[in-house]
């Protein structure tokens, strides 16, 4: 049996990781979790898991909580205090960090330090902290293990394999609602378009990342510190039916994949279950006749320059990943609430990586403090 | 340094084994060899590799070899006991089988009994006496390790995995030279178009099953026994592009599958690394992206009549699979020779396997008779 600590229980990972738990029973309990201001699923899922530990964003939310929980035995908390308690809540053996953004960052550490295993679906983490995070990872002995699809797929590939044999990781890339679209086209496209993703059902924030190609920069950012690969040796592939999930080439040419219908349970899972597999319940196989056919074509860094800022970004290293990650978030969340238009969202991130100084090595408040400036340089351009 | 006996060194594995070794001088030597009776590749083997063991078919090519090599201090033998002193040879760490035919089978038991690892590109040897080689293979602790690309290709998909959390392994299938005929096209077709396979460059008796698809039969049949399997958690999927080389779900739905260039030196040297790898020299890395499609259909048993013989066959078991092979061999013999029409070879086996009264779990003794029987009813059902 293993205690898991689920951070961000009401977005759409935390919803199907609750349901990987629920149904093995006899393997994992929910001990401790947090989710922001959506009380409604909130106490849905405290009824259902009878977590001991709960943590919520704001004040009002944790008010309605005690309201509404008056004799059961749960600890209640809210805000950044809690939800680093509810990751290192007591006799947790995996984290689940499902949170958005860069507040992800430091109950991951937290977690790290009190030798909890990791199940990582926070990009966020590795992207602005991944020398920090990886290396205390490795002082504490602890696993990083990768929640999302494209990750969990290399992961899954390197089994049972040496590390020096890797020749590249190739990730592989929807290329989200707007693929087929040429630069000029996007010059229009809406909210509700960007939304609209083709294959996979996910969260706001990362389907229009995903339009912008941003998503796959990250992932490739993150594929750079989980598995210690160099950014040379990473490419992305466009494969417009996201049923490869990635890929791994060897020395001697052999590439080994990792497929399966976009069903994030899989991937959750795995990392729940790691380094063994448990039956999947419900869901649907991957049938390749039925399929028929699958597509692949380069990704155009001139198509999809996100793409190309999150490589260089990489590259350079320091805190350039984190103004990379700031700019987007604060150009997503402006382009959702129809702020500005699409192709802005480049512009804005192009705009804050060419007036940053970047910093090598930088320690976690100067990550915090970069992450700060830079939203508030993008607000000042929006505004 | 791991010492390597080749047998059927003049055939198309044997050329493509020769060439992994040659190309990895400080981990592989070849030590021992066979060839049958092409003495002028065979000649020129010898002067490159310099083995101390050379067994070969018969007496006149022996003779040959005799007179031509008279300073070295080489060792020749012919027949079948020579075959069987090539693959023990003094220090032989691998046994790469590589003989097409039965004639495979009591060397890889002998060098078994010798605890000499099989790297085994010969199927007939687990097609008629699976049931023997795995036994023999566990009481002696001796790996087999394939050689044929698809089930190299799940056997590295298991790396790292656990045996039961498969649930099934999928052989993928070209479809050979006729995929795109009906059966009705398939009547008149030549030798000549039969030996034009769309994607491999392999021998011509394996060219021929791979247009009737009993090579996939027969993989179905040795999948079972590598991996003990049963026949109903293996499919076969028709994949025309040959890319994908198999792949094996597991129980979460995950699926691990394994690609590249139709290269065969690839699952060669992987055999010979195992459980490492190493550089491929030479040879085409695959790129997905300049290939664009890979195409996958159902496995249609009407029209591949030899696939459903051989799941027919390996569900019985006993002699029913020494038949079905054995009469294939007899038939695909006479159609190289002219004397049968392409489509007689699927009669003739069915025929055989009709007559055929089965032995339930027969001795070597009985499935060499029952292979001698089968070729003689066949011969006497063409003449």
């Amino acid at each position: 049996m293993k205690n898991i600590s689920l951070l961000g229980a009401t977005g759409s990972i935390g919803i199907q990781t609750l349901d990987v738990i629920a149904s093995h029973p006899n393997e994992f309990k929910l001990v401790s979790m947090s989710f922001g201001t959506n009380y409604q699923k909130g106490i849905e899922i405290i009824n259902k898991f009878h977590p001991k530990f709960v943590s919520v964003k704001d004040k009002a939310t944790y008010d309605i909580l005690k309201d509404t929980f008056t004799k059961e035995e749960i600890s209640f908390h809210y805000g950044e205090e809690g939800l680093i308690e509810a990751a290192i809540y007591d006799g947790v053996d995996v984290l689940v960090n499902a949170v958005v953004g860069s507040v992800g960052l430091i109950p991951t550490l937290r977690a790290i330090e009190n030798n909890i295993t990791i199940a990582l679906a926070n990009k966020e983490t590795l992207v602005t902290a991944g020398h920090i995070v990886t290396e205390l990872a490795k002082k504490h002995n602890v696993s990083i293990l990768p929640v999302d699809s494209e990750h969990s797929a290399i992961f899954q590939c390197l089994q049972g394999e040496n590390e020096k044999s890797i020749e590249r990781l190739i990730v592989t890339a929807s290329g989200g609602s707007f693929r087929d679209k040429t630069r000029a086209e996007l010059e229009g496209v809406t909210v509700e378009q960007a939304l609209n993703h083709p294959n996979w059902s996910m969260g706001a924030k990362i389907t229009i990342d995903s339009a912008t190609m941003m998503n796959k920069g990250l992932e490739v950012i993150e594929a750079h510190w989980l598995f210690n690969m160099p950014y040379e040796k990473i490419d992305v592939l466009l494969h417009k039916e996201s049923i490869i999930h990635s890929l791994v080439e060897f020395q001697d040419h052999s590439i080994i994949a990792q497929l399966g219908t976009p069903d994030m349970r899989v991937p959750i899972q795995y990392a729940l279950t790691y380094p063994n597999r448990l039956p999947l319940m419900h869901g649907k196989r991957l049938d390749l006749s039925e399929i028929g056919q699958l597509h692949f074509e380069k990704a155009d860094f001139s198509r999809f320059r996100c793409l190309q800022y999150a490589y260089e970004s990489g590259k350079i290293g320091g805190t350039m990943p984190t103004v990379l990650n700031a700019a987007n978030e604060e150009a997503v969340a402006a382009f959702l609430k129809g702020k500005i238009s699409f192709l802005h969202i480049e512009n804005l991130i192009e705009t804050s990586l060419e007036k940053h100084e970047n910093i090598a090595l930088p320690s976690l408040e100067q990550i915090q403090e970069v992450d700060k400036l830079t939203r508030r340089f993008v607000q000042t351009l929006i505004s």
